[in-house]
């Protein structure tokens, strides 16, 4: 795969997130694909450490994907490998062994049973994994394992990733620091529909895995699930989330305890931050865009009229474009098939009023929108005064960039 | 806009479709939006003739669409009037108007009724369309009418199109002549789900409006509704179908005639003749793509199946990239949300197993399949092994050419 330039969206510098008691990792060269970069991440948790996690509803899930919703309902881990460079999905019977012969492995390395492993590929699709390759890493990686710097498996896990993405919160609870550190990766193939792409949340917080689950599913609707870069569902979407439960307070054993909606809150920025990440990386992308619905008949309808937009790749190349199309978002609005009275839409750009009751505002100034748009960051609002329903969902412009990308991935 | 380069999947020639008694037409240059090209199709019918529709389930349609949604019941036709460069869509209350006087201008033109005229426009979305342009134009096209060239409304009625496009059948009914015309345009925002984008069909067939409207609906669902160039559905999607009852053989009254069959046929195959070459002319398009699925639990998850795989623009640039990338076709069979079971799955490329059984295929040839790829006509075939569904959806790449026409189509 040839090197893409650096997302012009990238951020300026990475986080340094703090160590989190329980939490050790190290990464390794394994070739799996990729020369020159690492590609393979092991992380250990400490004894008690409980997973919560949302896999993709491809109907074509990747053989780590099966595995981890086989293991997440015990709720416990001790170790997660992560590679990239090759997906092992839809490789069959021999995925399947590629994915327990990976788990027999590390949990040799690290000392407990195979249903505390989690795995996640990331990659070309089709391709078998050879988990002998795994098998002198992991035992190498294992010896070399500490507690920072959390970029190194951010790079670990990377695909046509530009730049590694990372998040952490740090908060209190009765008293006591808790910290949230997260990863993700992610570019194309992003529509992560009921799921999310490739991200790892720890935490030290005591919580109850049933506990870290909703909150972990309540959060994803509005992080990940709310993310397009080019409607394409991949078939090995995870987010993964592992407590150790070493913060020295009072563990999270309810919903109703009023902590869990603290610890949901911080929760939800990292989570945030890591799928703004993966829209700002989004394969080709010059700009970020909030599409915003509101007016719909319900939350519902407003997210399906939002993806309709955020998906359309009309409304991405004339953001490209910094055309302030408009006519394009009504096509968009119009496809979705929700309720929509076309003579009562009202378009905004920011806060520029293009369309109002079903046609060109008056006043409408081209100018100033062109202006606007000339930005990285665009606000795109509809209003459809029909009801309260409202949601917003977060993309990229569509770009040569994504063409050449995807062109040329297998060669 | 900008002109962009012939799709290379264009025809060598174009058929010189002959006469059909009751229609004539004419061209002319109103400067709605181009230079130095027509812009306005009018065309007469002979009295008798009767109508068929089908438009965009679009909820912001245009106010041409809203006409002839109106009109459509009549089922009588007298004129026919279309603009290209601006769709008079999103206009409000000002399309409205526009096209009642658009209409009025047409009927005192033809000697007609407005409730016989239809019409349809296509191009910019949300720039009010100036009816007074017509005035003058319509009255003076109207004394030029003629039975020929049918590749003169062909042109008119363009937009990004790099090429007219025109089908025409003659068939033989009761040892009579008859004869099918159809032009469409279309080049993106094309995915017609439900309707089509503009396309116009003549004949002189005697035939009882409901009865067309009925081979008209079927037929449209195996050719304009099969098709996606971009997943983006208009607002303006129209198809007309217009029947003189010139040809001198006894009408067809009723689909029990056996006559509609073989009516019907021709129609389809007109049709389907048409919406290929709006794939041939896809924005950008550099091959031609057919996307076959069979074994689905039924015809329409097996339609819905190809048309996720169809969408994909995962898949449409690896096809531009001539990438048998069957790993990204698995993907969207993932996405489609439809019965799938991936251990079944298998994938051909034109005659070349890639995939059985949810993996590589045993001898996958590589060099082979990359050969293949290379060809400017494809086939991709999904078999799920689950029943008996089958559906065809036809589609184009995915190239640099997509983003540069759409980054620039205001401007």
């Amino acid at each position: 795969m040839a090197a893409h330039p650096v997302s012009p969206l990238a951020p300026k510098s990475y986080p340094d997130l703090p160590e989190i008691d329980g939490v050790r990792f190290a990464t390794a060269e394994a070739g799996i694909k990729y020369k020159n970069r690492t590609d393979v991440l092991l992380m250990a948790f400490a004894e008690g450490t409980v997973a919560a996690g949302v896999l993709t509803r491809s109907k074509c899930s990747s053989a780590a994907v099966d595995w981890c919703r086989a293991n997440l309902p015990g709720g416990k881990a001790r170790g997660l490998v992560v590679n990239s460079g090759n997906a092992n999905a839809f490789t069959g019977i021999k995925g399947k062994e590629s994915v327990q012969q990976t788990a027999e492995i590390a949990a040799k390395a690290l000392g407990c049973s195979t249903d505390q492993i989690f795995l996640a590929s990331t990659g070309v699709i089709g391709e078998p994994l050879d988990a002998s390759k795994f098998a002198g890493v992991l035992d190498e990686t294992a010896t070399r394992m500490a507690a920072t710097p959390w970029i190194d498996p951010a790079k670990a896990i990377m695909t046509t990733d530009t730049y590694p993405k990372l998040s952490g919160a740090v908060l209190e609870i009765d008293g006591v620091e808790v910290k949230i550190n997260g990863i993700a990766k992610g570019s194309g193939m992003i529509a992560p529909d009921m799921a999310t792409m490739l991200s790892f949340v720890v935490t030290d917080m005591p919580i109850a895995a049933e506990v870290l689950q909703a909150l972990l599913v309540k959060h994803n609707q509005t992080s990940f699930n709310a993310i397009t870069v080019d409607s394409d569902t991949s078939t090995s979407d995870t987010l993964l989330a592992f407590a150790t439960g070493k913060a020295r307070v009072e563990p999270i054993l309810s919903l109703e305890d009023p902590r869990a909606e603290i610890f949901g809150q911080a929760l939800s920025d990292v989570l945030f931050e890591l799928a703004i990440h993966v829209v700002r990386d989004g394969e080709g992308a010059t700009k970020q865009v909030s599409v915003h619905v509101e007016g719909a008949v319900s939350d519902q309808s407003a997210f399906r009229i939002a993806k309709a937009i955020a998906d359309s790749p009309l409304v991405k190349t004339a953001i490209a474009g910094e055309d302030a199309n408009w006519g394009r978002v009504v096509m968009a609005v119009g496809k979705a098939g929700e309720p929509a009275d076309r003579d009562k839409l009202a378009i905004r750009f920011g806060d520029l009023v293009v369309a109002r009751n079903g046609e060109r505002a008056d006043g409408y100034d081209e100018a100033a929108t062109s202006a606007y748009m000339k930005g990285e960051e665009l606000e795109l609002t509809v209003s459809l005064d029909l009801g309260e329903g409202a949601a917003t969902v977060y993309t990229c412009d569509l770009t040569h960039g994504y063409i050449t990308i995807n062109g040329d991935y297998r060669s």
